[in-house]
């Protein structure tokens, strides 16, 4: 019997989208660690803010996350830092996402570990939140983040937002860090047969989960650079509301405005899952496994 | 830069489908070789026959597939051997197949660097076919094994059949082997909602390469085991007409005889590359690459 790899995705990002070699630093405590891959790293001068990603079993995944941790507490001081995305801390958010032959259950346990391993290892202060969240409250990451880093010492002295792991103080340079858990999110934009961006913001209200549309889905209406009407679109949750649906619902509201769907496009990372959904819908198929996907199978 | 991992499939056909611990020895050549992953063993007691898929780098795959050669040469005696598939030696056919990161030319070649490599450990002559043919009469594995294993001392004394590696006489106890390289083959089923069998037949004859349809595609109606009509299809390059175009062209056929797509069924293995196919035609997709699916990128 084929026993599925056990593969999780963590993206933790940092406070630091400058300094290439404090980034380097960080990074390389994920490359150092075995049983997890490096996959991408993408850092925003502006923003002054680096996301990093990697994946690997949900073990590895935790030690290169609490590594991680450690050296962006080492080296990067919140007090001098700057950027245009609202931060809490040195290490900002560190989200686990299962991929593949684990539940969200083992993320959230695995989350819960990591912040206590990250508050014995440096005495930063942990928050959880979205499907680790331990109250309504702190689900949401922008409530967490209210206040930012300058803002923290007032806020968690507050009772209510007193931290899930550790004293309610900030770390002094490095702030706090936020661990949840949360599913895979897909970036997708949909480009229209039309430049009439109306067309785009009307089909995006129509979809999305805000004004009554399909769930787990946001969208908007915007121009792309192709100079095409273009919905763009993120899936919160690829098994509620699957790619292939999201793109039969823009193509029959782009039919009643006159209009067509011209191209679509899928921005970074996609599990496999999320792929193959696509084509057993696309071709009604049966009893599709992934194990009957050459390379998958040769993960096992 | 990602650099794409390289990857071959070897499917060699053994002639042995009922001794248990005779296959199970000649896999272990495989299990045996660091580098190649044992995918599946698929044996047939009436055509006493395995069929042996396993894959990784080309340089491993040629050296498993040496070894497995040897092992079926030692412990195969085609002197006792019957069955109902037609086979010239111990060690039937062994075909190379370029997955992901390698090209046919690539497969060619080491179909040739086994082939010679066999015939120096084991002294079993070696035909080349398929896409490793070294001449147009030796492309068709039919052509090459009509005689058999019992006709084959006589074949190879005609000089228009003198096998290309090796001397033109078989090995007393395995014959000779074939060994080649091919494009993968996607075997795919789709049921109608009729159960009316002429219906199916009707749309294999509009869409099958032999009767003037899609190119490298082989169709046939039958009779499905749930009782629906059903287009049974080899699709023999991928390239010239991957799933989609054929899932098309049947739906649009089935209409024109009052009829529908109930469901399709892909049988076995299909490479990636073939699955993303199906996404991008599905979802009018630009610039997706098998990179951006997170198990890919972690293979490479």
């Amino acid at each position: 019997m084929v026993v599925q790899r056990r593969l999780v995705e963590c993206v933790p990002n940092i406070s630091e989208g400058r300094r290439p070699e404090v980034i380097d630093s960080v990074v390389d405590a994920v490359r150092r660690t075995a049983g997890v891959r490096l996959l991408n790293v993408q850092s925003d001068a502006s923003h002054n803010r680096s996301v990093i990603t990697f994946a690997g079993d949900p073990e590895a995944c935790g030690r290169a996350a609490v590594a991680l941790a450690r050296r962006a507490v080492e080296l990067i001081d919140m007090r001098r830092h700057a950027g245009e995305h609202p931060r809490l801390g040195a290490v900002d958010v560190i989200p686990f996402v299962p991929v593949s032959g684990t539940t969200m259950e083992e993320c959230v346990a695995l989350a819960r570990r990591v912040g206590a391993d990250i508050w014995e290892a440096v005495r930063l202060p942990v928050y959880f939140y979205a499907e680790a969240a331990a109250s309504p409250a702190r689900v949401r990451l922008p409530d967490i983040r209210k206040g930012e880093f300058e803002g923290l010492a007032e806020k968690m002295a507050q009772s209510e937002w007193a931290p899930d792991v550790g004293n309610p103080a900030p770390h002094e340079s490095a702030g706090a860090v936020v661990v949840g858990a949360r599913r895979p999110l897909v970036a997708y934009n949909i480009n229209l047969t039309t430049t009439d961006v109306s067309v785009a913001r009307a089909i995006a209200r129509t979809i999305r989960e805000s004004s009554g549309g399909l769930p787990a889905v946001q969208a908007m209406g915007v121009l792309a650079t192709t100079g095409q009407a273009q919905v763009s679109i993120n899936l919160l949750n690829l098994t509620t509301t699957p790619i292939a649906r999201v793109f039969d619902a823009v193509r029959a509201e782009a039919g009643r405005h006159g209009a067509a769907v011209a191209e679509s496009e899928v921005v970074g990372l996609v599990p496999l899952d999320a792929v193959l959904d696509v084509v057993r819908a696309a071709l009604h198929l049966r009893g599709f496994e992934r194990t009957q996907v050459l390379e998958a199978l040769l993960m096992e």
